[in-house]
């Protein structure tokens, strides 16, 4: 049996630096999830220093939340850097179909082999050039109808493909997760999905990106469990849920994963 | 008697998407808003995209908090867009008077006609014509110093107008109503005035535009009353405010909305 | 002995409308914090006007956590003006070590003579042309090591500088103060160091900028002390500071500031 709380032990002893380009809604909770799970994130985005940053960070994220000209610009300078250097770095492709803007980045930043790509059903298959019923940035697909597109889009670009929803789905192409912790107030909270993307970049420092991802979704969807035993309503689970994550240590994660090989 | 509760209804019936072009400060918190009170919000706002999403967008809300040159241009694009299709769409003219550059922003974001105008008294007072006292982004004149100039602003652009303060002001000119739900607690959170643009706007879909804001406001300063209730300082009021917004439902706002024609 | 309170009671009799030209990360966050101590915050940093709104605010703070070309460009046109003025001004040099383009953009700044300058060690090393350790934002050296650098950069610029850290370190070149307030927890929320800048700039308006930034210090660690006995974790942590924020009086500050000069 995988001791997966391992992975959250391995990325708290690192206390990663990890670099962001994240969009403008998730920074200030992707920073204090990041730091509460006991990594250091850095907020570096500008076309003038986000490739300079990339050299020397552990760790990268890049997500399109709310992308412009200048913001693709540094994107892509960043990642082409992590790409040389091996360092892993994470795409999360928010609303990656809905517009063509969306979709042209994408197609770039996909070309720079991401480590990671991380989505809701609806990003997972517009990425793999699937026409999806994306509407905002929610999800209006099931994972479910996503996992055969997740396995090809795995095996097309080397990288590990997360689709996240009400039971996450993780695949590298031949090795298959899906991961069941998790909890229903967690869409209601603005950006718990784009910071996930920085703990799984967090977790994948030094360990293999596959194992990496499922326990650090396993340990998300954990926290969001006990974060929903304590509180009233979406404004109060947003502190608790961080407040659990801070709490849950390897011990904790080993014991209450709930991951299946798929 | 109005049952105010069924804009509430409504709104959570239609989950309706609604494009945000926002400042930076209320990113976040807006977000959270909308989607406690059952609205699915998506934060679109650069030019590569605005108009395009505002295409396909129910409803549309431009605030001014943080404006830059290439943000006017894509709320004076989005709102183009929705003034032809006849999408609802609020402005929200955030210290509209503060600066030359903020004044004409105004200008030309209200010549595209707004659905809705939301502001505090000295917002409303500068949009008007009237020499207001503004001070920041805090409203430093009373809501019944407004009234008078609400009123000939509903009447000469056509929007519905509503003052917030105190004791909120709602007309299109020949209808006013009086809202009296609120606390006084809420001028303490950053964003919380922009945020009730969203709730507005996602109100607006399908429903009536003057009596969907008067509902929207209600329900938005009752969540304030049972927020304040249960919350030691501005902090823990910010969380229990989001939870008692996802907790109020039709039955709730029908009986404890504070609403009287003016 | 000072009555530290006074300083506190002097902001609140003021409500300073204070301009804050920081970082996405922290926008929200400093205005709810700036809001809870009694200040009134602006958030008004494009270069359309920020120089404009410069001409007539009580205090500015400048923090280049997320800058740009066209921040920077606005960040010195305000800072010229409140220079001009004499209005007083906080620089905050995020990770100012860390790539060319923020030293170069701390050159600038620190030209235009800021009143007061708050770093953390790493930080204020970097300005005063030492080399540090910075890595991310975070800080990597210990005040104790960046005290005598700290009072050789007020010397050489006229600021009085704070580093801030376990134990805070406040000085003009001559008069120095260590501040012993705060808890372990502060720095798991983002933005709280740059949202004390602002706290810091409110303070100083109408009293002598030494002593105002000891007791802004001072009563923000008393906050995070008092937040610390009511909170789980960094999430509940986070909403119990700005509470305590908002209930800290004059008397409380005096009796429980734990000031020493050093």
């Amino acid at each position: 049996m995988t001791q997966w709380g391992f992975y959250l032990q391995t990325m708290r002893e690192r206390t990663p630096l990890v670099q962001n380009i994240t969009n403008y809604v998730s920074m200030n909770v992707m920073a204090n999830i990041m730091l509460a799970a006991g990594a250091s994130p850095a907020m570096v985005h500008a076309e003038e220093e986000a490739a300079e940053f990339a050299g020397f960070t552990q760790a990268l994220t890049i997500n399109i939340g709310t992308l412009s000209n200048p913001w693709v610009s540094a994107m892509l300078a960043a990642a082409s850097v992590a790409s040389e250097k091996g360092t892993p770095w994470v795409l999360d492709p928010v609303a990656g179909g809905a517009t063509a803007f969306r979709r042209n980045a994408c197609a770039e930043l996909l070309a720079l082999r991401p480590t990671v790509i991380k989505g809701n059903a609806s990003e997972v298959l517009a990425l793999a050039g699937v026409a999806a019923s994306a509407k905002g940035v929610d999800a209006a697909d099931d994972v479910a109808n996503a996992e055969e597109s997740a396995k090809a889009l795995a095996a097309s670009t080397g990288a590990v493909v997360a689709v996240t929803g009400a039971q996450d789905f993780v695949t590298d192409g031949s090795t298959s997760y899906r991961v069941k912790n998790g909890d229903a107030m967690m869409p209601l909270v603005t950006a718990l999905g784009c910071s996930l993307g920085g703990v799984i970049a967090a977790f994948c420092v030094g360990s293999k990106p596959l194992e990496a991802t499922v326990a650090a979704i396993a340990y998300y969807g954990l926290a969001g469990e006990i974060a929903a035993a304590k509180s009233a309503g979406p404004g109060s689970f947003a502190a608790a849920f961080v407040d659990a994550l801070h709490e849950i240590d390897a011990v904790r994660l080993s014991a209450d994963a709930r991951i299946e090989t798929a």
